[in-house]
């Protein structure tokens, strides 16, 4: 194993950074109508320098909640040497999870786990940086047994045990480089979703198609649930330029129940759609396999993951045929270590991941994660692509950035590209930064008084 | 249906409210080693005087952040009529947890469902005094339609409807009169936990089952999962005192995975266990199914539901055969409306609700529920009975009493019994409490300080 530099965690800050979206329609679907992307931004400074960057991603109001419970946590991390974490990371990522009191309020879900995802982000940022590398390729370079040794294996052996975990990354190092080499020269396929947000008109639809068509993309997203009729228009007018060579998604954001996601789908079928993402509640796995199993005979796939909680969850989906699409979300679950172990169950049970990204830093994020699964674990980017919304990308240092042929560019700085810009964080902290006061003092918006 | 008195909503307060039972081992169990017993306690005050209190169940730590969730709710509760919100009060219950922004950070699960839960609770306390009646008797005489109009059926539509749910009350209707006066009568049977926590010696283990024998108790419970040897003489020890004529449970709160809790339980059948409870993760409805099906043969039904998160899950659970026990919670999921419509399915599969209590408020509140099942949905107590813990119930206006052949006393104090002491509050609120106050001058806790 490498031996790293070993640096002593000084202090954890948490910061709430909102954008104010909601004064367009961009990022609106059937469930979250007016979204003010927003992040909790954690910084973990060392005694040393170093620096790690870390978030999740939230919707505006809320995201004062999640700062506190990060506050809360910070007393697990504050003193720690990084060696004392990263060389039993699946320990510590369990401490972080398991407080005898603080997991009442989860376990491992909701405002809690989110929590931890930000910090557990920022020590992977951390990390990259005292090896000097990008995350992708730190997960990429690390020997099977210590990637292993990150993750927590509590409640998910019966589907993947550490054993199997290493021999399935022992097996593909062999030809590991020729991958790190193709990604490097070629990146990593996006799709995207930004011609169909629910608050777009027709023209505004027609005009991104052309312009995401241009841009090299192949596949393309439109978010439905709210009108069978539009649905159906939109999805003619977004076929009518994209042509039937191109994929086609649809995503209905957990507006429907069981019987009506399958009557609705039904009703689309001419449209050949890949896949059909969040049917319904985000929590109902045999839901989603009922659905999976009425829509196999018009090759419509499930698709789902961006608000499932924690590994269990995503291990019952993966068991009970549920998704054909695993959506892990970068700043959703526990962080990535628990990530990792769901692109590994992904693996075993022979399911494609194609992330959610768009909203605050998740494509920044993910990219790195989808990058190593092709490296290390699924060894291919068949039937595989990672969204990307073109939004709040330049308040980051290292934006997540696609090239002419529509595919992510292979990070090169060291870390998770998790650092905002500090005008970033000056104009958007809520409620003190400059355009915060700015919009409260023009009413704009009010501020939050509770 | 009754035409209430409609007052206007003037302020919704919440506490931070915490007791220091750490100091004992009461309370402990694998997973919460060290838990100070405590409560957000949320008041709702009218412009007309009536007032309603709620809470929801929590651990120490972390009740802070429960009280960020329920302040940032309050927006939606406050300026209403109690006639805009009990009129259409699940509708109103979709609008609390579906806030376009909060949603996110759950949905509906972790702290910001805790915080509806607390909320949603006084409503149903404050509806309670409108009418004069306490919550079991507003819910067994209010007509099924009402009754029913209470509860958001999203999401669970494919296992029970509404016009199924107000066929099975009426149903239950012209018998109802006669269940009522047996509960005046003789309450409601309870058991006990309070003989096996992880943290009591043998001598203080066999002093207990003496105690509660004495008391009338023919069902008790003990906590297992960290050591099979002690496990094994504690069950011993246990059936040698409590005979075996008398009902004996075992939980251990969520610390196996599954192959481990079916080998683990195996070596405990003789001791004629009538279910094992938690054996795994919470959100592990597949997980759940299996150790059922292992168990079967040796008569050991599955128990769960304290930390099940919301109606999805527990719809999961039923549908795949995970449990034979039903324990709703009554401070978690989104309070009472939510867990009505679990009620209402598990009478519809045929499954038996036995409550979960203890905690703080959790007997006061869940006998009313349980009480309204025996009048109105499952209409008996066949193989059913309540969680009783003696704690903290010297804190409430209307404690929890249970009788001498250990039934829950139906309460006849209109609302839903969750009113706190004045002292309760002036001693244990946090920190500022003087009783938190003493104990941080003498050593004995550290303020959280974040």
């Amino acid at each position: 194993m490498v031996q790293d530099r070993c640096l002593k965690i000084t202090t954890v800050t948490a910061r709430d950074i909102r954008w104010p979206t909601s004064l367009g329609a961009h990022g609106s679907d059937a469930m979250h109508t007016d979204p003010d992307y927003s992040c909790v931004y954690v910084t973990i400074a060392t005694a040393e320098g170093p620096v790690g960057y870390g978030m999740t991603f939230t919707l505006g109001r809320g995201t004062d909640i999640v700062l506190l419970a990060v506050r809360a946590l910070k007393r697990l991390v504050e003193g720690r040497t990084t060696a004392s974490i990263y060389e039993r990371f699946g320990q510590f990522w369990r401490e972080l999870t398991s407080d005898s009191q603080l997991r009442w309020i989860g376990p491992e879900k909701g405002v809690t786990h989110l929590a931890v995802a930000a910090i557990i982000n920022a020590l992977w940022d951390l990390w990259g940086k005292i090896r000097n590398v990008p995350v992708w390729q730190l997960l990429a370079e690390m020997e099977p047994t210590e990637l292993v040794s990150a993750i927590d294996f509590r409640y998910i052996e019966d589907v993947i045990t550490p054993k199997e975990a290493i021999a399935m990354l022992e097996q593909n190092k062999a030809t590991r480089n020729e991958r790190i080499q193709h990604l490097l020269k070629h990146g990593y396929p996006a799709y995207t979703t930004q011609i169909g947000w629910l608050g777009y008109s027709d023209d505004t639809i027609r005009a991104l198609c052309k312009k995401y068509l241009a841009a090299g993309f192949k596949a393309f997203k439109m978010k439905v649930g709210q009108d069978l009729e539009s649905d159906i228009k939109r999805c003619q007018l977004i076929r009518d330029e994209i042509g039937w060579e191109n994929q086609f998604m649809v995503d209905a954001n957990q507006t429907w129940d069981v019987p009506t996601a399958i009557d609705w789908m039904k009703r689309l079928k001419e449209f050949k759609l890949l896949w059909i993402e969040e049917p319904t509640s985000p929590d109902d796995v045999l839901g989603h396999a009922k659905i999976a199993e009425a829509l196999r005979e018009y090759s419509i796939g499930v698709a789902t993951g961006e608000m499932c909680c924690n590994r269990v969850m995503f291990k019952q989906f993966m068991q009970a045929n549920a998704l054909e699409f695993c959506q892990i979300d970068s700043a959703r679950i526990g962080g990535v270590n628990e990530i990792l172990s769901v692109y590994l169950m992904a693996n075993k049970l022979n399911i494609k991941v194609c992330p959610h990204a768009g909203g605050v830093g998740l494509c920044e994020m993910v990219q790195h994660l989808q990058m190593w699964d092709f490296c290390s674990v699924s060894s291919t980017m068949e039937g595989r692509m990672v969204e990307f919304v073109d939004q709040q990308h330049d308040q980051f240092v290292y934006p997540a950035i696609i090239n002419e042929k529509a595919c992510y560019v292979t990070p090169k700085a060291p870390g998770y590209s998790t650092e905002l810009k500090s005008d970033a964080i000056a104009h958007f902290e809520y409620p003190q930064g400059s355009e915060w006061q700015r919009m409260f003092a023009e009413g704009l918006f009010k501020p939050e008084n509770y």
